[in-house]
């Protein structure tokens, strides 16, 4: 029966060969360097991809929560880790000290389901209704916050605590509010108008996170 | 040719009779009695759709301005006008006043392309790296918010001004940045936790806009 | 406490760096000299971008209508206005002098809403079932017509009228019926044995609209 | 070893079980009774799903094509072949007897792929910019019509021809032109103004059709 | 001011109510009751809708891995945790014991992530092209893989392992290769034609996992 | 009335010639040498495209069928058929000798349709359920295989059986079961723990099918 081996292995190997050179949409690895486009970056030729695009090691360790908000987020995302690239999904790790907080955000692209894998996190989301949803998670607890609405995570343990939170977009987005309203050029008047916060507030924040105008 | 034509009359019409049954959804007007779904509502059945199903007549006048922020938005999504279910698009139309605003809000789940039919709007969004898109905008001028970011409208004439917003989701969904802040039951001392702003700009607006906590 | 502030300034601003480079997908600004793809033009670098291209200008005034037609189609697609690339939406003009018609035609890939801002306009599509959704327009009606198939607009008052028309698609394709019929190529004996138009008709026309064959 | 066996068995089926029941949208055979919505119809119970439901036994004979296009169209769309619901493709057998035509029509809804099964077969498309694509296929040649455009096949043997049409739509619709046109209410007067075809013409081809006005 | 701020109050809740109701599709917990569809459950009426359907517990604690492959996936897709229906997106949690294995599967309607949160895990996916992508993960690794590739995942540690894994879909599905091969009643024969395995060990895992024929 | 048809002429394809210029969307044929990406490659300028690009004449004939599985798979998928890039559909030709087999396999990417052209042919798929979907299918036969599940198709007449597969995606991927585990470098080692074979069946397929380690 060698002979029949053999032929089997010539034959399949050379036969299915060329529908295999059909199948390089498996994924896409991005190249970064490429332009991005509506759909993502260009594809890194299968040739060069290895077992290293589809592995990401930065999430090991938490982000640094010396900081005022004494949190961290360590995103994922396609920039980060250019395998999840056209895969409609990515990562990303929330640390939190104590008394740490990740502030009122939006990903305007993207749904998230977090779990707690450290601690005790109240996270909390409101809907367009105005509704609040807000719980206390405890370690191995999962929360879902729908596409686009505002959402906020904080520490309510006395130790660090951490999560993991997917999304459903390689390139969910991250909005932040406090920064999309006080850390940028936009007149303080036109934030006043727009928000109906006072002028003394805003110039107060805007002064903390570098705002102009 | 008269025998011609009555044949080519019964025997195409008898012909194509099936094909025709499986051309339903051309169209799937919203069945709005029935339980929503991921996609939107299920379709009324064709037999009873007629083309006031896809006329809405509502967007004729404007909303009432005679209100604080001095503005209205009239909405024609799925659930004002069934037509538009499943279509992947809706329309709503903007009233100012003189002073007139629409506060900072997001649409979930659809970008907006705002044209403007009277006055001057001046008119912004902010992006994920905290830059301000900011443009006044005259009649016949038109702007594009793109999905899920902050972005708000001023009337920046002394006369009533108006727009029409189209958005690429039949259910775009509004959430109103003040309304999601204050007009809930969100604790207060959460709500400057995860906003920085300071507690008593807090329980302000909460007691305009009847929040709570 | 300003040494908090600063503090606060310099951490926050520090730590969520990173992350906001992750976050060039908020929107992506059409680059028309890159190659078109299945979902749209390769993104301008973002730091390229500016609010003029999220901004259009070319439909404050309508088309000129002193054709024989009587008629005007300004489109604002990705073409014309590259904001709108990848954000599955985009807007037109339309334009009816008294007695205008923009004739019989299709958008391959889009529904399309329209809103009447000034005059009357008849509408009409017809579904593949073959029933005919026909209604006069006054300013401010809006009315949807489902992606694909063929529709008109009519002026129907003795003054010009015009209107806006947004699509579910950043480019939607237009497909004029005559035109596919009557100014290309196609041997007019073909056009009679696919439409059953007598043949005198297609000649007739294909030497109005320019055709040969 | 039995007793190992034995508990593998045991463990695994009762292990994963649970999962198995998370996995129901491996499929979904479309309940033809229940209310059509956007993406399609509810799903049969799975319970109740058995290989007849995947599989479609009308397309081995043609239609019948004794008729004035001496053609005929067998769709296994959703309504006629429930297992394809929701899994974005769908058939159709052509078959043109000498002479045979399928005049001018569009799918709104889907690209279409046709392969020739006998004979041979003139098909053509026009794109928006009104370019003739056309082209005499033989037997096993492939053609493929972008969504939504306009086209036709022709049979072009002097022998029966037949084809197999594949949709990327359960439920790609079907417009024919001379329908739309000709077969239904729409005022001739009205026609004539949006094709600029003679009112004879239109006359003529309504009566044919049974259309009316 | 007080008055001001009383007319601020009900003009604004009066004003922007009609648009609040437009806003359902935030979100569609699923009524696991409703038929399912192509998309995704109907929606559970908004007005019932707690916190508590966005909060799943159940992955708290890793499942039992008392069996024979020492591994437990303990899922939070659509059918256990309905608050992400049609969200695109869910979880699940993976346990192994020392000499764990999740068996080869796929999962035919996502893409997958994958972090490891105790333990060492080898994991690997093989591509069209026959190319495995393998490697071995530590405490806070992430690896993805590409919907429906063949994947599995071993635990390479002596002590319990376990991970989260989440997916580009609320309804991923799970086909585990060794089930589909031998846990029914698809004749031994067929089984052997369209593997190659010899009969022998065909029959042998039959009879472990309690297939037929 | 020459000169109004003159007129007709020029201000008709003067007055449409900008928006026939954004209609560039009705096709993107893939221009293989570009970049792929997520959603396919870019596309040829459409003034190079001919109706050469939407034609593929490869299937007229079949595959070689004289090797061991007796079998031959014949793509036109966009690596072999660039005219169905974006569309969201391909083709493909199978052929069977007698006794031939396709074994095994999945399209990670694409639902599946079948209808058989000459002979008999079993064909089978597996669920998540595990539940086998069986049918011996006669000429003109149709079969749909959803998205991602294991199936085969193998000759079931005494003459060589052949048929056409279409599937939802331009690029459907393909992944043969035995190449996948067996044709590459994963240790055998690996493959028993992961597949449950034992070691020697494991040894004779990849040494059959070239297989190392």
């Amino acid at each position: 029966m060698p002979q029949y081996y053999i032929l089997f292995l010539f034959s399949l190997i050379f036969f299915f060969s060329s529908s295999s050179h059909a199948s390089v949409q498996d994924f896409c690895v991005a190249d970064l360097k490429g332009p991005d486009g509506p759909a993502g970056y260009p594809c890194k030729s299968p040739a060069n991809v290895t077992v290293s695009d589809f592995v990401f090691s930065s999430l090991a360790k938490g982000g640094n929560t010396t900081n005022i908000i004494q949190a961290a987020v360590t995103p994922a995302f396609v920039a980060q880790f250019p395998g999840v690239n056209g895969l409609g999904l990515s990562l990303a790790r929330l640390d939190l000290a104590p008394g740490g907080v990740i502030p009122f955000h939006t990903h305007p692209g993207a749904s998230e389901i977090l779990v707690v894998t450290r601690g005790h996190i109240t996270a909390g989301f409101v809907s367009s209704a105005n509704t609040v949803y807000l719980e206390t998670l405890k370690k191995g607890d999962v929360m879902v916050f729908p596409q686009g609405l505002l959402h906020f995570q904080v520490n309510a343990a006395k130790i660090h605590s951490s999560a993991f939170v997917s999304f459903s977009s390689a390139s969910p987005g991250l909005q932040i509010l406090d920064f999309a309203l006080f850390a940028n050029n936009l007149p303080s008047a036109l934030v006043g108008q727009t928000t109906f916060l006072d002028l003394a507030q805003i110039k107060k924040l805007k002064g903390v996170l570098g705002g102009t105008g």
